[in-house]
């Protein structure tokens, strides 16, 4: 067995090392035995010298059985996970989660919560009076077998490894490495448990992979890992170069789930095309049709109202105030707003997403550190998209926020992040590919 | 200023770092605020990315301005030093020292211990009963002023920025880098302070360069560093692919010297030429002459006998005793000895240097580790080197050591060292090339 002195040098060289090399650094590393030091060298190694199917898989393998795996072996085929790479205003789970349960999936999620300028579903859900997002595991996997859906947060004894090694890579620049991250986002999926795995790989200006190319390297990598452990895995390459939808903020986010569910999709193509997509791939992979008769499934379900009653179903069963749900009246408003309004005339061009997932965070609705409060009824609600013409004073969008000391800064950003055009600008799709 | 993140990214991504960025970031890292783990994946980085030229003189002139610099302006253009990047039988010190005082340089020269296969200059000096490698500055200045040579152990104030550093490049893989090894070596030589500086730069099977283009361009970075600091330098590049001369080990070398300085060189041209021309470059940097003329000048000195005075005036006024050096019977012999005798008929056609080394080291004359004490009497008289006639059953070596069970195991290893051809091999000429 090589030294970790070796497999540094070995990987520096460009070298390939085994799957026990891969397993004992990891374990070495998360008892205490490999050092920080060694293990950043490691970390860019890898980054600059890469590492092949077989290292990355056996690389997430290690991280996954650094911690506890959901054992959801009860539900054999069906069990079903959906994971986005990250957004600006994307509440896609929301939508996802009960359709592929009204589908037949045993839906058992787990998430995570936003930094930056990305949300994230626990956020949300908490926006929820009631919501209980900590549930031990026995009484998911109840909840997940009683009505087929449930979403918590993440323990922490899901791939320890993985936590750990994150933390050295966010202080060494070695965050940026494709092998890295497959790893580090299948690992925690893995260990998630579920025999299916749907993978929302968004690419744009407020996504991760910035480009197209990096986002299908990305997606093909996690595919490959998926399918290495045994799981049916797909990914989905989905457009987030403007925000998702007509909302961005955790409040807001929710009230236009409602609003979709219920039947009313005006405006909002984007966010049916995507979750539908999704909903077919799960149906597909748990039950072996093909994705086009499970999108046509995805989409009677939806408009028939089942998905809304599952979603209704879903919360209240975890806790949720069903009249927040169900009576508009019920939600709280933000204490102060700010309408945006157009100085020209002519085409929403562009609309930087992260600019405006950044503009949200400034109004309260996200997080610029880890231990930073959260503002449920801040955010923004988006009047305009890409494509649409606007005139000079027309309103682009309102601005929520319960502190109204942040609304000049937060106004400011919004208009740097949006580009007014005088020729329409050319469609992007919704959906760009699928990786499978 | 950018941060050690953005630093660590930039040189992941190829890019250049600032003089200032550069002389900061060792600033942090000798006073603790940069993390190990930090500067690890920063070694990486540089080890896979490079530096360039500024970029290496940089991080020289960082390194050396960590520790004290020696201040020998008094001798203003004519202090020299002369710098072996490390060898096997590497004795040349020893002739190249007083015979570049008798040239009128200064040769103000602080040198280091032996580890692993290679020899050091400052064990080779404690084999001689009485010397003192350990002198206050200003008694080191004292002597170079007066007798215009002497040579000291490097004291721990030299460059500790380059410890530190080389203790992690030790751990982490990251030694292997020419922009590291070249600052690594200079910021040494040049807090050593001499005006003019002589790289010998070995290359082949005893070298820390296996290759004529790494030692070429480890040669041509060393050279680069020291004029842009305003230093003469220049480098010989030297073949190690055998040891040099015909002995290895402490009290063996130093009487091989003594043979030399004498006048007798038989089959010592080896030593000869490179001994000869190191001084040459040293007299022509400081003088202004040219090299040619610095051979002429440094052959003469040694033939008429001024270099043996020199050596015997340095040696004891640094506390060496006289009668050790003069009278062969004072000197004691190693206890046990073992003459190695020839299988076959034919020539010697490689006698690996590094293997013959470590033979060395296992007879005692080495150190394994640090801590490892030293056996003066021990090593090998090479009695047939590269290219010579000879028969089966006829001597090859013999070997030294204060330990008999020392000696099975040492004569295999110099066993597997050799290889007799029937082919005479053809001549590798002593010094390949002068990068100045």
């Amino acid at each position: 067995m090589r030294s970790m002195y070796d497999l540094i040098a070995a990987k520096r060289d460009g070298g390939i090392l085994s799957e026990g090399e891969i397993r004992e650094m990891i374990r070495g590393y998360t008892c205490g035995e490999i050092p920080d030091y060694q293990m950043s060298a490691m970390l860019m190694a890898i980054c600059l010298r890469g590492m092949d199917g077989a290292e990355t898989a056996a690389l997430t393998d290690a991280m996954l059985h650094s911690g506890d795996v959901v054992d959801l072996t009860e539900f054999g085929h069906l069990s079903a996970d959906k994971h986005s790479t990250g957004g600006v205003g994307d509440k896609t789970t929301f939508i996802v989660a009960p359709m592929a349960a009204v589908l037949g999936c045993k839906t058992a999620k787990m998430s995570g919560r936003g930094l930056g300028h990305t949300g994230g579903t626990i956020d949300k859900l908490e926006a929820i009076p009631g919501y209980r997002t900590a549930l031990a595991e026995v009484e998911f996997r109840e909840q997940v077998r009683r009505i087929g859906v449930s979403v918590i947060g993440a323990t922490g004894e899901i791939a320890p490894a993985d936590k750990m090694l994150y933390a050295l890579r966010d202080v060494t620049a070695t965050v940026d490495s494709l092998p890295l991250i497959a790893s580090s986002i299948m690992s925690k999926k893995l260990a998630a448990g579920t025999a299916a795995i749907v993978l929302d790989v968004t690419v744009g200006s407020g996504a991760f992979m910035k480009t197209d190319e990096d986002a299908r390297a990305l997606a093909r990598a996690m595919v490959d890992i998926g399918v290495r452990a045994g799981r049916r895995t797909a990914a989905v390459i989905t457009d987030m170069d403007q925000p998702l939808g007509r909302t961005v903020g955790n409040a807001l986010e929710l009230e236009e789930v409602l609003t979709f569910l219920s039947g009313d999709d005006t405006g909002l193509e984007d966010l049916r095309e995507v979750s539908l997509t999704l909903a077919a791939y799960m149906a597909s992979a748990v039950h072996g049709y093909s994705p086009e008769e499970g999108y046509r499934l995805a989409e009677r379900a939806w408009r028939c109202g089942a998905v809304y009653e599952k979603f209704v179903e879903w919360i209240t069963e975890q806790g949720g105030d069903r009249r927040w749900l169900t009576d508009p009246g019920r939600r709280a408003e933000a204490a102060y707003r700010r309408t945006v309004v157009c100085a020209s005339d002519g085409y929403v061009g562009r609309m930087h997403a992260e600019q405006i997932g950044l503009c949200a965070m400034q109004l309260g609705a996200g997080r610029r550190t880890k231990d930073d409060a959260i503002d449920f009824l801040a955010g923004i609600r988006l009047l305009k998209k890409v494509g649409e013409p606007v005139r000079a004073g027309e309103a682009l969008a309102v601005l929520y926020t319960s502190r109204e000391v942040l609304l000049d800064a937060a106004e400011e950003r919004f208009l740097g992040a949006i580009t007014v055009t005088e020729q329409k600008p050319d469609a992007r799709p919704h959906v760009f590919d699928v990786i499978a």
